[in-house]
């Protein structure tokens, strides 16, 4: 990397994103906004740094960096030590400040939300109406640009490529933490990042889960399809550190984040025989994939994708394990792309009209007492003739030997 | 685990941090605060939930859970579906809400505390009036319990004993991130939980830094004592993936997370020689801990120490390398506990005086041109003597063979 903020092969993607969002803010009558949310930041230059853009509705943006220090003056980037100087240096540029610039409400503290407001928009008069732009950006990243969707597919083959080397992972009499350890190896070695961005608090993990046997069936705090109970109450969630049993299936759906961008994908490996129910419920999961794989299309409400998978589910007599038991998740998939938990989320009630790039996790899955968790889980790119699968790898369930 | 939501041996723990919180709470005239903080929930509860904790000035607190579904009803615990229930179950149990009821305003986001503020004031009249719940919080848990000491020292064994079996993680050619790889496969199978919390969105890292060579010359975009590339513009911090080279060294700076609370350590290894100009800075950074670990006292400024160590630097002629050479952080420790970076923040600056039970990572660090980042980081107790180290191990410079 130079010392510039963009780099300049970067620009042209960068102002489709730009142009992108300022579509949406024309929409909305949004004059303006100040992005300060890492993923958004990410989204808007290509790089996290610390700082703000400011973007117009009309114009280029404005870069203002804190830090690093080695990033050089230029065009649109100005160097600042703390936010109250934005408004002077706009004033500087001449660069003029709406009536009020959007802040992302969802995303920010309360309290910097009060210093950013007070920097921009002077502290709004009724502090309620503050514009809030993390709508307008959860929207403008849900549709990928090419160059997302390019990214996205790479990291797909690199989560398959590591996931094709799971079985080697397995020793007998293992714990589940030792080989959820051992795949975190060759992830790392693979060049996955190591760090799982999600959106929120209420999705708290290490590099993945890995959960098996009957652990698959502890409910739990997090937003998560499925739950385990982990190692130490302060991080519940994914693999308990117990033996790994015969009869049992161990499920693994671990961080798939190599550049900055993420897909996310669950296979299932099996100690031994397993339970009719259990392969039952798993072929199910595969038919519900092909179904909708073929069924969606842009401009079909995404919770439709929700109830059909609900129907097949119900016609096989499956409904007390489909996606829990003893609890249950009430989705079957979510938007992924800068961070996990991106929109929309696939609900029965989700109303969000599925667009062409859209990229969704779908993930049909069942939790079977005393076997564990079962199912699958891709990536897909919505086309105008259905899903692309980014993470294609064999589906059925891999004998652990 | 029991389905109750505090496990009956935690109770007397919970009582004496609810209590101390209480006692700050009657000093800042705030009658009540709902707590929904995912690190403050673990430190009131000893476990992560979904939900809130209601904690009056003066009585017993109340816990709502959200998730998981496991948790039973109790005496205080109330099962609640969503946070505009809090008010209703609240008046069902006799307890009375106060004008303003205390929220995290600095680490929920600005649209959360809107909520929250509409379900338990009514939606202060004056927005702006808000209580702050946050700064309390942060001062309960800066003084550390009898409990949270025995955890933090667990932490600190089990990160020595691995930082002893870096030595052997090393190949020669490795680049630093196969070596920083195979340091978080020992640190999994330790029992790390491999998630680094901290408070913020101004630093974001994986399971921690192994900065080699030049890399360490990188400034970084975050509030970390150092910085270095990354591997990738999304996480431009630490190991950036080069050989290692002979005549450098590695700073091994990586996550001790054992138990929900984390120790902080640094040790240098080297491959070969290194100049003179890093050996010296080096033996300063162990000077620097040798006269802090015996001048420090409770009732002392944490500026201070900054101030000592400063001095030292400049006696021994190595301001141009203090933490950092290109870009400096402004600070040589902080409080670390339940997160990274909890307070106080040891900069010149800093007004906080000292207390006993206090844990602080202290971190005098040097960054040397070509040769890498050298010093020593421990993590200490604040006793009436001095400080005690909580991350013993030896502190030279190790050779990589």
């Amino acid at each position: 990397m130079t010392n510039q903020l963009i780099q300049p092969d970067f620009m042209p993607e960068i102002r489709l994103r730009a142009q992108k969002t300022q579509a949406l803010m024309a929409e909305a009558g949004i004059k303006a906004m100040l992005v300060a949310d890492n993923a958004n930041l990410y989204y808007l230059t290509g790089r996290f740094f610390r700082g703000y853009v400011f973007l117009p509705a009309n114009g280029d943006p404005i870069y203002f960096v804190i830090r690093p220090d080695s990033v050089e003056h230029g065009e649109n980037v100005v160097r600042i030590r703390k936010p109250e100087q934005i408004a002077s240096e706009l004033a500087r540029l001449g660069v003029e400040l709406p009536d009020t610039t959007a802040l992302e409400l969802d995303s920010l503290s309360y309290s910097e939300i009060r210093r950013l407001d007070a920097a921009v928009n002077g502290t709004t008069p009724d502090f309620r109406s503050i514009a809030n732009a993390s709508p307008l950006l959860r929207e403008a990243r849900m549709v990928k640009t090419p160059l997302e969707l390019r990214m996205m597919k790479a990291d797909g083959e690199h989560q398959a490529a590591v996931y094709r080397r799971v079985t080697r992972c397995y020793k007998s009499d293992m714990t589940d933490l030792e080989f959820q350890v051992e795949i975190e190896r060759i992830l790392r070695l693979e060049g996955c990042l190591g760090r799982t961005r999600v959106a929120g608090r209420l999705m708290e993990i290490n590099m993945g889960s890995v959960i098996s046997g009957e652990n698959a069936d502890t409910p739990s705090p997090y937003d998560f399809s499925m739950g385990g109970a982990g190692t130490d109450p302060a991080l519940p969630v994914g693999a308990d550190g117990k033996t790994m049993k015969e009869g049992t299936v161990v499920m693994v759906d671990m961080n798939g984040c190599f550049n900055g961008y993420q897909t996310d994908m669950t296979r299932v490996w099996r100690i031994g025989g397993i339970s009719q129910l259990a392969s039952r419920a798993h072929a199910c999961s595969i038919r519900i994939l092909r179904v909708l794989e073929k069924e969606a299309r842009p401009g079909m409400e995404a919770g439709e994708l929700y109830r059909r998978a609900e129907a097949i589910v119900e016609e096989e007599g499956l409904s007390p394990y489909f996606m829990g038991h003893r609890q249950k998740a009430g989705f079957i998939g979510h938007g992924v792309g800068i961070e996990l938990n991106e929109q929309p989320a696939l609900t029965s009630r989700c109303q969000t009209l599925l667009k062409e790039d859209m990229t969704l996790a779908l993930e049909p899955k069942f939790v079977i007492p005393e076997v564990g968790a079962v199912g699958v889980e891709n990536t897909y790119r919505v086309t105008a003739d259905g899903l692309e699968n980014l993470t294609p790898m064999d589906e059925e369930i891999i004998e652990l030997i």
